[in-house]
């Protein structure tokens, strides 16, 4: 078993103090958040609280936030209600070609069902120029889903100017948040957008729970059909412990942000500068500055990144080539192929992410190892 | 808050041993099932061990079960499906009046594209009798959707004799067994059906965490779409620890069910043998042998549920009127009526729930309480 865990992208360990909150919600606090008596005002209060938390790190109001089971359904549904809603509006969507796969498998799915959808294209740095969304945008253009931050490569895209223009055209936007919330600033005023998408076990709160800000005076249609749990938004008794997990996930973050950006972006620098200075025939991938605190990403020449992660994972160190979401597949990442990336340079690649107990000691023992397996790989 | 819990069917807590088991994950064992290295490794093999376990449980194959996020998404799942996939074989399909919610709603929402729906109504005793569900089939039947126990009232249908009708004709039948798993045996196998739901939250698991049984060759369309987990019928990532808590309380209930079955129902004659002989003007809903062991139903002459259950709260004891998911609607519930009791009658109803940890003399309490508060209200 890996002991360096540099795989935050993937999922996050819950921070013990999450776990401490969530304990009695799973025993003497476990009511079902719709029961009359005192447990379930006891769950209401919890559940409230929790959102109150959520919807405040964002900017957002409480009634504007509904709990889902992660940034995956929050995608898919913003996604569907806005083609169902606005199909005869018009049926254009736009989204970047790097999006997640929750983003991107959706819009594949509407245009089977006869939507188009354009892809924009990145900079060879990963970003997505609002004047490049611009230009794609026609009268029955309905949506736009740009992410906040790529989950390979880590950029961090222009949102608050696409979502400017969104708001100027009239067109809703989708922000997927999943790997920026808890590790930069997120507020959906400034952002401009409709729909904001967030997952919990992201930022050391538990699997299976996240959220969809949807804006206030969008009547979203429900998810799930069955009960009136979040005002009708979405049916299924309410995932209560996680849903606690979830809020103090966001209250430790509020506390601690500023200073583990700060802290992960040094041990971040020191990565890109020593792989890039120490072993040869390797690129960095993603704009060198707009990325998150905690992601730096390479393309190796001449090495199967399958075969680096799995060699770095015998000597105990856990790093991935790209999204968890789609390992196995054996094919080059679309993000890398987006950016530029031949398909051989593309299997070549390594994500490292850093969080919240990375240590410099965890670095320096994560680079002298791949220094060595590169070699060793290579020869 | 109460001290007395006599509402396990809304939810229940997880059993300490469930949470010891579902720790590690939240921590140390955390990892992104998805992920290529040993964190993942290790969370792929909780993952399928509880998959195993909960297959096991029900008579089924691991590739038979998808983990989903409860019971309600389980049914959308299995009935949506269904209709898109088999939409130009038929529109017709046939429900039980009596179905929670989370069934009931998307069978609305498709008679609203233009399905037909026929509803099965129950006798005065709750049971769905096998004929007057095969009177209904017609040519263009393409899917029945039976509870295994209603979640009010308790009663246990006849869901093996309805399936193998439905086998017989090629329809595709869901059994809701949202209130059973855990409770009373339940076998894929012997029920015939071809989709199932399950909810951990009902047998002292983890609230939001569920499974759909989909039966082998089956090729169902995925509920959310992006990753390719669970076999790309379910995107999202794992909600690990809350599936190896579900595996866990399988494991529990493998063990205990059949004692606690019938300690249980003992309790539960007790409650209802007390309640008729003791209290004027009262009535025992569902069939009295075949229902759950855990459930006592009544309807009380000139009295409103709600202020009996907010009395009984004031006097530490949390029971319900019926399903927790329709609470606060001030309606009559559509399986009281369906039963054939008046509006009056139904609004005066009370559902008890018992389970692991109810004891004799929390019956004996309630028991008194009940009786004093009945004759204060209607004093």
């Amino acid at each position: 078993m890996s002991s360096i865990y540099l795989d935050y992208a993937a999922t996050t360990p819950c921070d013990p103090l999450v776990g401490q909150a969530m304990a009695p919600y799973f025993f003497e606090r476990f009511g079902n958040a719709s029961s009359p008596h005192s447990f379930g005002q006891s769950a209401r209060k919890a559940l409230e609280d929790s959102r109150a938390l959520v919807a405040d790190f964002i900017g957002a109001k409480p009634s504007e936030i509904i709990f889902t089971s992660g940034a995956t359904e929050a995608n898919n549904h913003a996604i569907f209600f806005t083609a169902r809603a606005l199909k005869n509006k018009g049926r254009h969507v736009i989204i970047s070609a790097v999006e997640h796969h929750s983003v991107l498998e959706p819009a594949r799915r509407l245009q089977a069902e006869g939507f188009d959808v354009s892809f924009v294209k990145p900079t060879a740095d990963g970003i997505i120029d609002p004047p490049s969304v611009e230009d794609l945008i026609r009268e029955d253009t309905i949506l736009m889903a740009i992410h906040h931050a790529n989950n390979e490569i880590g950029v961090l895209e222009p949102v608050e100017e696409i979502g400017t223009i969104a708001r100027q055209k009239g067109i809703y936007f989708l922000v997927d948040a999943t790997q920026t919330v808890g590790h930069i600033p997120v507020d959906v005023r400034q952002i401009c957008c409709d729909f904001l998408s967030l997952s919990a076990h992201k930022f050391y709160g538990p699997q299976g729970v996240g959220a969809l800000y949807v804006r206030e005076g969008i009547k979203i249609d429900p998810w799930l059909l069955g009960g009136d749990q979040e005002r009708g938004r979405r049916a299924s008794t309410h995932n209560l412990a996680a849903i606690v997990g979830l809020g103090k996930a966001v209250h430790l973050c509020r506390n601690h942000r500023e200073k583990e950006a700060k802290e992960q972006s040094a041990l971040r620098d020191r990565i890109i500068e020593y792989v890039l200075n120490n072993i040869p025939g390797v690129v960095s991938n993603g704009h060198r500055q707009r990325r998150l605190p905690n992601n730096a990403h390479f393309a190796f020449e001449n090495i199967s990144g399958e075969e680096l992660v799995a060699a770095l994972d015998m000597a105990g160190i856990a790093v991935s080539q790209g999204s968890a979401c789609t390992w196995g597949a054996l094919e080059a990442s679309h993000v890398l192929k987006a950016i530029g990336l031949s398909d051989r340079m593309a299997l070549g690649s390594l994500r490292i992410s850093l969080g919240r107990w990375t240590t410099s000691q965890d670095v320096d023992y994560f680079l002298q190892q791949l220094k060595l397996k590169v070699e060793k790989i290579r020869r």
